[in-house]
């Protein structure tokens, strides 16, 4: 079976996963990236790639900051945005899914950008345009379910190669609730597919998932063994309905044992670098002078991955 | 008295109602909005008829589909877009209607796209502006109440007119819910207007006006009846709080008699085409094989209705 | 301490508040503001003054009529627009409100336009700017608790220079509730600066706070008194929450006492404007006859201040 996500000739036709993705083509977006970080220096921010185009962010998932960072992304690209913030729970009209996505197809809409609750749904969407013959349609996916954030995992490795220069020397750990995590399961497909040697993955029993082993990584429960040497700490967001879960006992008890301290970064090598995808839960899952201090990239991660979503846009818009 | 909708020329001034349209302004709108579907097909999709211009999309009632064709087709005229949501219900900020309408005025508004659920209220705020001395600033009807719904009565016209080419020769059913229609009253007044010499309408007595007849048009009951030998079935959304009412059994019951299927359908000519305004109720009012099926031209409506607003936004911004 | 608003050199950095800024700024804007009003009424009302600039209207608390205002100001300026509408009382994300704005920094945001319901905030996020060496992004004060609203002040200011032409005749009284009011305190410290010779307030002991006289106002609790022989009055919106609160008897006896009506107004003189900030609580605080007579410059307010904010836009970005 063909990837969903590429053409006949192997080019990017939609992003919805980076699970199966080739290396060469996340090695092509990281590269295609690198001269919008420059054209967000400049007096005019504005590229005329993408004009005439009709972009839709397509939210079933009410998600402001995603929303903007694609919405900045595709004005700079000088599309026409649209959004669309669908309230699935309050479903009064009732419309499925796919006949949305017919009438906006009939609008002639260029590119989706899909946020949904359900994993799956941007894939279902790629799928549907395929059958419907509407091949010059693009599907980004802005994160799905428990399922894949592609453009999350894309800028997080642009921000760790910025900063490392190269992926085959790296131990990287990736610290937290990974088992409701759309982001974790991208970063791991990236880092592993770009050469990573040695991924980790730190957290409690209750929150890693039973099988997590079987994508190449090494899990531990005790964090300040799991990132003893460490290039890279990439912390997750601890959702809050999960603080009050049955599968943590409080907040203040995750901090002391997963959050991200100065002392527990001690651990790891003298230049890490600190990730965090945002927003962040100060004083849950890392600590303020983490947050704020000389290790962490994570404001620079923000910058990156508009410059990502611009590269991943043209790329797609091109094809 | 002079028709509010035109100038002292004849020009189309507003679009508020189909209802009292010259034959040649309706005929002239169709034949304004065939350049635009090209427009639609090229590379870029823009043109810089409103460029500078500010149309506001002001939705007293939310409806995110239809904010949506029109937000697209002022997008693609250059115009520049600003969307209001105004709650009727909570109106915290207790100002009226058209003391709103003054201050968007005394902004420099070029058109506003208004959509309300009191009928009249695109009338009232035309009125406004005649009183005011504004006859510069352009008003479109996009649903007022139970009233009228214009731009989807002509796109509906252009969508027969492309399949059908004239108008003179056709038998054309309008099926469902017919009393809370304001979409129906614009269909019947279009039809009418363009020379069909046999409109029906097909519905229970309880979703039909009583004095419908006197808009010069066929009642049936009977669907299979109603539908012997059309050349066009339209049908009509039912709204999910008419399904709970007073006025229907249970939407199973409705479907049994009303809803299109491919047996019911079977009584039209083998030509039919099958037009619904979206978004459907499958299952209810419209059977999923007569959707997706090869009479359906129900997503050509939908691309028919950008190049219709583009065509009624330019011919009014060149009043 | 250096005044925050202004850069090293005395330029505008931020727009913060009107207290405590030269009235050299103050005139410079309005003279800056004056090429603008001629802009609306060109055929195309666009200048490329902040194309490729990313504007953030970060609105805290809901106000569509004020983030109109700002946004077809700099959609006419050919900014891009990025609304964020961020409730504050559902908070569910929990980021802080400097987390936010960094975040939207290292997005390249050039301009913050802030709404907040806690005085002060726009003032601590220029602060943060300034500590994170982030000159070159600009902060609006769209209104902040009861602290400051001074693009409304700005434009007040235009609206009394283009009827009464000069400030240092004048008599104007400000009416109503001032002690919530961040417009009353923007009013007057632009009347003082702008060197108005008298200034009056007038409301009931309830609604003006103790200490107000030391803004250097007259004090009146009689409005016919108050109302003697004013050139400019400047009436004040009464919150609906105030109308039941402990405070005021009723909307009805507020109106007995300070509504203004056409026969308080026979007292002052005979070429006096009547102002109103909007929306307007008509019957409340302001007859419609008023409102909608010879005197009121209501609507002319309006306009002017999109010329202000406009002006105010295009001189932070050049600075």
């Amino acid at each position: 079976m063909r990837n969903p996500q590429l053409t006949r000739n192997g080019e990017l036709q939609h992003l919805l996963t980076i699970d199966g993705l080739p290396r060469e083509i996340l090695t092509a977006i990281l590269e295609a990236a690198t001269p919008f970080t420059v054209v967000a220096e400049r007096e005019v921010k504005k590229l005329p790639l993408l004009r005439g185009k009709s972009v839709f962010n397509l939210f079933f998932e009410n998600s402001t900051r995603t929303r903007t960072t694609f919405e900045i992304a595709a004005k700079r690209l000088s599309a026409d945005v649209i959004n669309l913030n669908i309230n699935t729970s309050s479903t009064s009209k009732g419309e499925t899914l796919l006949d949305t996505v017919d009438n906006l197809c009939a609008m002639q809409a260029d590119m989706f950008v899909v946020r949904h609750a359900s994993s799956g749904a941007p894939f279902l969407i790629a799928q549907h345009l395929a059958a419907m013959g509407l091949e010059h349609i693009h599907v980004i996916n802005a994160g799905d379910g428990r399922h894949a954030h592609p453009t999350q995992g894309l800028l997080d490795m642009y921000t760790i190669r910025h900063y490392k220069q190269r992926f085959d020397n790296l131990v990287v750990a990736i610290v937290g609730d990974l088992l409701h995590s759309r982001v974790a399961r991208s970063q791991i497909h990236a880092l592993t597919t770009l050469g990573v040697p040695e991924v980790r993955v730190i957290g409690p029993k209750t929150l890693l998932p039973a099988d997590i082993s079987q994508l190449g990584v090494r899990v531990f429960h005790d964090m300040r063994a799991g990132l003893k040497d460490v290039d890279v700490v990439m912390m997750l967001r601890l959702q809050n309905e999960r603080m009050k879960g049955a599968l943590l006992p409080s907040p203040q008890e995750f901090f002391k044992s997963y959050g991200l301290t100065a002392e527990k970064l001690h651990c790891a090598r003298p230049d890490a670098i600190v990730m965090h995808p945002g927003p962040m839960n100060r004083g849950v899952e890392i600590d303020s002078a983490v947050a704020d201090g000389p290790h962490a990239v994570i404001l620079p991660q923000v910058t990156f991955g508009i410059a990502v979503r611009m590269a991943v846009m043209s790329m797609l818009a091109g094809a």
